[in-house]
């Protein structure tokens, strides 16, 4: 009977071509199915809870996949995964599952953090694991405009065409928050789940915000007109800030 | 008339081949010597105030070079060296110094940091920047044993052999400290110098210490019995978490 493996997952996305399996490999994905078929001497397909763009880091993905039977201890798994995968993709925890657990359509809900560096130099270990914003930040006003996003909202504005359009682009967002420590400004977004790019498309619209580049109030009146195609100028947040720290079930 | 140019240089120590220039040329000098030839159009050599090994990384690590003539402001080198260097490196200050002062021979101290991940798994945004310690580790040993560091003492059982022999292996050690934040072990050394390996050496003997694998005491019993080819095991810790925090003048 197939059993069903639940894993947290953590990367440093620098590497990798994204979550998704890629042609060529070297997608997270395909890292982690390479070390299931390693461990498992069988081609398994590993399911995500959500896609991360190429460069976007995680802290715990949520992943499964079905076992032909429960051929190791659920603690053994992450010790024999990692042996097979690279440094920078580590598997947490292994658990076994129900059937009826899926990663990606039981998730709730999902936390993204997302790293600016605000100086005129990017310190050399903050390379591909911040944004550098060297200009003037006013992180008051940007508190301010991000709890604009709390509550159900038509996220369309603030999606990125995936090829088709999202069917249904509402979401609940129930924290937003942007702190300050030295020169590194932290936002975190969690909410009910995200549209594609929505977290980088929400940091660019804050930042537009904290350089005075936008009008007070601008997110509200973009939540208010939700439209896909719109020409007001987005701004995507380059993608080596975020991190995708959990995901809730 | 040359004019001497002060540097403050950080770098992530992953990507080169330590600080001293090699036949490839990607240690951080050769890059930095590249740079000043791009941008002053003059072969000069750069003098740091140590070398570094590969992978060790630095978030101030000093330098001087002599300047045919003072051709641009000093606000405008770290732009213009950045401009020409990889984001792994960058020149965080520059100024103006008289012909005396000498980043190697002028130097009154140095202050490192350590960094040791002790947890099962190490998270893959430490990797290349922490040593991975997965047992357990008693720090208030290591506390008590980094204190038999302070002080005067001839460190040759901390040294490793670089070639030859050093000739004077006494340097006067001011602060060992060992804290913790959660699974990160940081440990800071300060002092008047350092021999070569010498922070790797120490760093290693505290975590035999902490580990229960060395008797209390051992790090005194060492200093005590000072010999650079003493047949007791040394440990050299490895270089991904050391860090070059700055130097004092």
């Amino acid at each position: 009977m197939p059993q069903r493996l639940k894993l947290v997952v953590a990367y440093d996305g620098t590497p990798f071509a994204g979550w998704q399996s890629q042609v060529h490999g070297n997608a997270i994905q395909d890292h982690l199915e390479r070390a299931f078929s390693t461990v498992a001497r069988e081609q398994l397909r590993v399911h995500g809870a959500g896609r991360t763009d190429a460069g976007v880091h995680a802290l715990g993905q949520v992943a499964h996949v079905d076992l032909p039977a429960r051929t190791l201890p659920a603690e053994t798994w992450p010790t024999a995964l990692n042996a097979a995968l690279p440094p920078t993709i580590r598997v947490l925890r292994c658990q076994y599952v129900s059937a009826a657990f899926h990663a990606r359509f039981s998730a709730k809900g999902k936390l993204y953090r997302y790293r600016i560096w605000n100086d005129r130099i990017l310190p050399p270990l903050e390379w591909n694991r911040a944004w550098h914003v060297p200009g003037a930040l006013d992180t008051a006003v940007m508190q301010e405009e991000a709890e604009a996003f709390i509550g159900r909202h038509d996220f369309a504005s603030f999606a990125a065409n995936r090829g088709q359009p999202e069917q249904n682009t509402t979401r609940t967002i129930d924290q937003a928050r942007v702190r300050q420590s030295g020169r590194c400004i932290t936002l975190e977004f969690s909410g009910d789940g995200f549209l594609y790019r929505m977290v980088r498309l929400m940091v660019g619209a804050l930042v537009r915000a904290g350089q005075g580049r936008a009008g007070r109030g601008e997110i509200l009146r973009r939540l208010a007109v939700p439209a896909q195609t719109s020409g007001t100028s987005r701004f995507v947040a380059p993608a080596a800030g975020l991190i995708l720290v959990r995901v809730r079930y």
